[in-house]
């Protein structure tokens, strides 16, 4: 390409008005994932800390929607705002978007530049609420929030740029001949795999909660207070899924109508192989089945199939999805043990490692040449580019406003510490102490 | 106007098919709403309260929509039921809609005037739900129920004629050139504003629950018994607000396809920056955030921009929000404080107040000429000619029904009173006396 | 016709493009009525076993969608997978499909196609979970889930030929005149009637709850554990009901875009009569209604309405419901006290017997001479072939994976016995001895 040449949007295609419309409805279903994300945050948490969990997942969505509107989504980009390049060894590369800040001329953008910064704008919020589970009853709500501030501004959106506003991993198909380009259909990169990375970094710097790691013996189990929100927000997590990967799959991957019904049984069939496989996994390890792992599996599934559901055959989701609910038990056990990373949620790998795993398993499965070296690329950036900055973001805010409670607040749980109240006032809680 | 002639119907628009399909769509995504607001109303209360709030709530959305189906819709009418006319200063004034009773042509309407149809067959449940939580541990059942069909029989039928039907209010701008007439595409005036007011009548016919005002000292802070119903129905009711105020916006505002995600995107934004605008607030009146009142805060976001969604920038919206946001705890304890207001669900700020904000700043930031005067007519309407109705009809009903349980039900609670057992048999409650 | 010549597929039209993204965007909400169906089957029993009556739901989801892709689709086949048949009595009987297994040839297969298999894949696993809240509390994790294989693989497919797929209950209408054939739109017959006859199976199989028919005395009653689950799940399966009854209309009964707002108008009808019904009918049994049975009358309402939602009018479906309304707590006591059925959420009655009774008004109200006829030839084959085989599966079953838990298992629960934890375990929960 002849540098001198502006660098032309993202590869064009028009969607129909039914596409629009259909994608339009799905967007407005997907945040159900929210709803599901939220109760799954607080019912690995303890009953403590329940209110300001959710209070938590509300303003850390407030923040996020109202930083990307705000700066993000200029960043990002879309279809019809082509971007900021460089060059280098003869390449254009294409690194941040050139929309207008505070989603000024959104209004008169093309429907599908529209679809796509909506879809961005949601899907930056599901991002940012991944960490909050993994720093549960410990992590202050207002570091919380400006962690997610800085996700809503600098992370998400330059990845966001790259991989879907036809920055420089989009374009590795057209510019080298990988494939298609980085592909992630729902999700799988910036949202999850980026939000769990975010969450490692957040659980490094805050560090395990008190009395996780004794200094003699094992490390303490300390179960979810509250199973049925994490087996039912499962469910709510479902449906949200079955609305991301559908409507990445219009938006990110030109899918038409006739490849979304088999994206919705992948998606299905994706986190019931992974559900079963960690109930088998447990069962096998502990004798018993554990329900929470197994929530953690089903999710891992769903986080697989972001990458994948539009991409494989119902009998490679299966698979996707089986190994993800096979590693997810393994890993979390091995994080805890190996490294003494204290995750509730499991978010790290249930969101980070499962997003990476989909992400490779999209190129495993496509069938263009060179896909799968455009998603090693792709996840190396992630791994190399993205994560390093969060780290450094975090570790950086966390002088600023500390992220972790002070032990007396830890001891008396957040909601009591951070708000005054607890969640659950009129019923009558143990007094455990070996939790204390 | 000729006054021999009679009215046409309102302005007429035919959508298209697409449009047709998306806003059905919708309109089934939207009772999302009312599974959020029944949780709201349920975490709000007592724990010895909580089966009958959510019965409850089942029971008033069965009998608003049976009601409505049966006479409500008949007044309401639609665009292809003109309504009756009379004649004063010249004018037509359509007052009724011509519909029939039952239901009855239904199925050979024009599927646009049916949209219409379901569309306030819906909303009339969402809006007899909104005076149900304020009442909350005091106010019986039955008589929540024959409220419910007075408020779908009449008040909300006459409203919904007046601004979605053809009538008077929708016909300012033909009739007096005020900008397009009264506009409330998401249903901030006969959802909100009316289930608002008609809670401020429930709470002044009802009274405040036994010790919420002792003779000597300070009001007593009741808090709500399960703060994760009340922030997860945040969440669930996000979803369901995307879904009222996009349909919404195809129906009474004619907004085209290219108008909807903006419709979204301004909805999230709304509910974001009232949550944090009260998250702030509180925190600087009372030293900590206020997690209830954050979900109030959030609410009241939502409940604005069923009002103007569709009609502002994003810049506005969050705006509009912000000031719902700030408005909502200070309203909320002046209510309590100034007028021995107790309203266990804060509807009447969250729903009334916030409500009738949306309607206004929908004529500030409309660009017709006229427009805000419309919107000033609108709210004059709502407060002058609905809202003493509504009272009247209450305090009518209260004399046949008693809407007050008997000191000794409160006192065991309305679960065991009124339904001979509690919501969670199983846990232990606390017996704080001081709440008795 | 001449038995010589290969059966054409099921009766053909083609959806417009319109029509396909509409259907899927509510197959996609749909599976929110697996969300509130998980919620009732855990607030139905004890709260030492929602955990794992949580995770069953889950594991039920997991292994009937993947049984059924495996090989159920295939059986079931679709509009584009004629079936295969057999002659007798100079007619030609499609007793079975001819998909591929594995979903092989989804995604080449028409989308109209793709989309029926896609509402059967999401509706096996409504169905597979059904039986599990009869079984509650003594029903063991692996027996559900090897009965849900056992659901997709044989019982489900075969019936979803026969209706859906240009099965010989289809073809009733074109073989012997018996009006349009076996009608049943949204999936009362498959799902329910044959969810809800599975469900009475299992408690014949698994017997009563240890304590609950003592040898001297009246049964003893045996509340759910949590009823804000139970009501506030009821909310969730409207939303799931409006998207499969709408659905199921355009895919099984060739509605027109024109005829789906009066058939989701119906479905509210029919659970909102429903609800009240059963409200009034324990209020008159009792003195006081009763919650968990108004919620079984709601959701009774909602089943009903699933076989004739798109078929009445909106008074004829306030009949339908009613009369489901008014059955269901009746029925569910005859059951328990005639007939010593244990069921504790109800679903012999709820899915079961107001699945049959919706089939059966579905040939009362439609206006084809024969369809009342078709029904009952269809009602016929539910219990008399189904229904036997079933049982007698099931019966096979439980010699190879006993499906009742052993006493102390019960006694303890079925959270610490099969799961090794609870719920809920920082809640205080009431140690009621009679309970145990």
């Amino acid at each position: 390409m002849n540098p001198a040449v502006p660098v032309p949007p993202a590869p064009v295609f028009t969607l129909s008005e039914t596409a629009v419309a259909l994608t339009l409805a799905l967007l407005l279903l997907a945040p159900l994932a929210l709803a599901g994300l939220a109760l799954l945050n607080a019912g690995f948490g303890r009953s403590r800390s329940a209110a300001q969990a959710l209070l938590g997942d509300l303003s850390i969505v407030s923040v996020a929607v109202i930083v990307f509107a705000a700066v993000g989504a200029a960043i990002a980009g879309n279809s019809s705002a082509a971007g900021h390049t460089f060059y280098l060894g003869g390449t254009s590369w294409n690194w941040i978007g050139s929309g207008p800040l505070f989603l000024k001329s959104f209004h008169i953008a093309p429907v599908q530049a529209q679809l796509e910064t909506l879809f961005q704008f949601l899907a930056v919020a599901l991002g940012a609420m991944i960490a909050w589970g993994s720093g549960a009853d410990r992590w202050r709500l207002s570091a919380g929030c400006a962690a997610a501030a800085v996700f809503a501004a600098v992370v998400f959106p330059f990845g966001a740029h790259w991989i879907w506003g036809g920055g420089w991993l989009a374009r590795l198909g057209a510019n080298f001949g990988l494939g298609a380009g980085f592909l992630d259909a729902g999700g799988a990169a910036m949202v999850h795999a980026a939000g769990g990375l975010s969450a490692l970094a957040v659980v490094w710097i805050v560090g395990p909660r008190r009395g996780k790691f004794p200094k003699e013996g094992f490390s303490t189990a300390m179960p979810g207070h509250q199973v049925v929100y994490v087996l039912f927000g499962c469910l709510l997590c479902l449906v949200g899924w079955l609305a991301w990967n559908t409507a990445g799959a219009v938006l990110w991957a030109q899918a038409p109508l006739t490849a979304l019904p088999i994206t919705a049984v992948n998606t299905v069939l994706s986190a019931s192989a992974a559900l079963l496989a960690t109930f088998t996994v447990t069962r096998l390890r502990f004798g018993k089945p554990d329900a929470s792992m197994c929530a953690n599996g089903w999710l891992a599934g769903l986080v697989a199939s972001s990458a994948c559901a539009a991409l494989v055959t119902p009998v490679e989701s299966f698979f996707v999805g089986a190994v993800a609910g096979i590693a997810t038990p393994l890993l979390v056990e091995l994080l805890e043990l190996a490294l003494s990373i204290d995750d509730p949620s499991g978010a790290v790998t249930v969101h980070g490692v499962a997003g990476l795993w989909g992400l490779l398993a999209a190129g495993f499965f496509a069938p263009q040449a060179g896909q799968l070296l455009a998603q090693l690329i792709g996840i190396a950036a992630i791994l190399g580019l993205i994560f390093p900055v969060v780290y450094l973001l975090f570790a950086l805010l966390n002088r600023f406003i500390p992220f972790r409670v002070d032990p007396d607040g830890e001891r008396i749980g957040m909601d009591l510490h951070e708000l005054g109240g607890g969640a659950y006032p009129e019923f009558v809680i143990h007094r455990d102490e070996s939790y204390r």
